[in-house]
């Protein structure tokens, strides 16, 4: 296992839903409100969009400075890169991070439907029409030795794990319920014939569930 | 704080001993058993001294991952270095660590006694008689903007959060008694006037302690 196939910082509800529904431009998490989730992301010292000093090192900080660790290609789902559904009706859509996204490496989208590649900054995005096993692939090819981030959404990482791809697996609980949206799980127990599992209780009121490859 | 003195993997027992008594060149913790404090660390995928592939990629394995990260240099008493008290006697004694210390920076030994510096594979030690602060910064400048380890013992610890100069510090608590030894703490509350404190415990037994400066 040279390199790994990560999920790092993947936040889902109490509930198991890493999104609520009605994705838009203006609700990239649908009713999901990602100020309840992913406030303890925020508040740690290494939390890649952080722009201020400051922040906190205790616990919650481990997880967030991992984003980053090794890592040297991404993987996400359609619905992680924008609020479009179908085919691209323009190419002016170019996600949702601005002028600097923060991965830093290249960033394969699953989509049907095909679009050129594009650069911004450190990140070039590539479209990619391909079974989990076939984006892995050049996912790894791209990383030049480095490990690959699966970035999310809920259906994709699920779509990986179900294929027996996933390596390590940060999923972060939060003590909100969404009663809908985008499923990651029922319960995380149903990952332990594929997964050693630990369960942490942060200070933060989240829960991490680090699981690593049986 | 761009450059930060961290304690990374500081191991002590129920009751806050560092070591036991009576170190020597066959105890190098005493009548303490390494193998009962450290065990969490060398089961897991990320520990520095793992010669064979495989071990744990949970909580623990953040831990011990994060031993090198970012470090440029560090700091260690003269106990930690070997067994011998007062003048050297001669300089064939190299440390604990054999041909390869795991160290890979240039490493700060404390002792009032004189010693040319050496160099082991990537590793150099030097043999310093400062205080804490005047120490620091000889191992600030050497660490090139990264990071300094202040790598125990536990009387070496004390005196430099007494000195006010350490900024984050990981410590393992396990769940053995040693009765007497090396003292980090009496309690680790004692430095929650100091320091921010996570308490997080590892299904491995231990219970990690992350400090953060105030």
């Amino acid at each position: 296992m040279s390199q790994l196939l990560r999920v790092q910082n993947f936040n889902v509800s109490s509930d198991g839903f890493g999104a609520g529904e009605n994705q838009s431009l203006e609700r990239p998490f649908g009713h999901a409100n990602p100020g309840d989730m992913f406030a303890w992301c925020g508040a740690t010292a290494s939390w890649p969009m952080r722009t201020e000093p400051g922040g906190s090192r205790g616990l919650d900080d481990y997880l967030t400075r991992d984003y980053e660790r090794n890592i040297g290609a991404e993987i996400m789902g359609r619905n992680k890169f924008g609020p479009q559904r179908g085919p691209w009706l323009d190419h002016s859509w170019l996600g949702w991070w601005g002028d600097e996204p923060p991965f830093r490496t290249p960033v394969f989208v699953l989509t049907h439907h095909e679009r050129p590649s594009f650069t911004l900054s450190d990140t070039t995005f590539h479209f990619v029409d391909a079974d989990p096993a076939a984006v892995l692939e050049r996912a790894r090819d791209a990383a030049q030795g480095k490990d690959v981030r699966l970035g999310g959404g809920a259906t994709t990482i699920r779509q990986f794990v179900d294929a027996g791809l996933v390596d390590t697996m940060h999923v972060a609980v939060s003590p909100v319920k969404l009663g809908s949206g985008s499923r990651l799980w029922e319960s995380p127990d149903e990952l332990r014939d594929q997964f050693h599992l630990d369960v942490v209780p942060s200070p933060s009121g989240v829960t991490h569930h680090l699981f690593w490859r049986r």
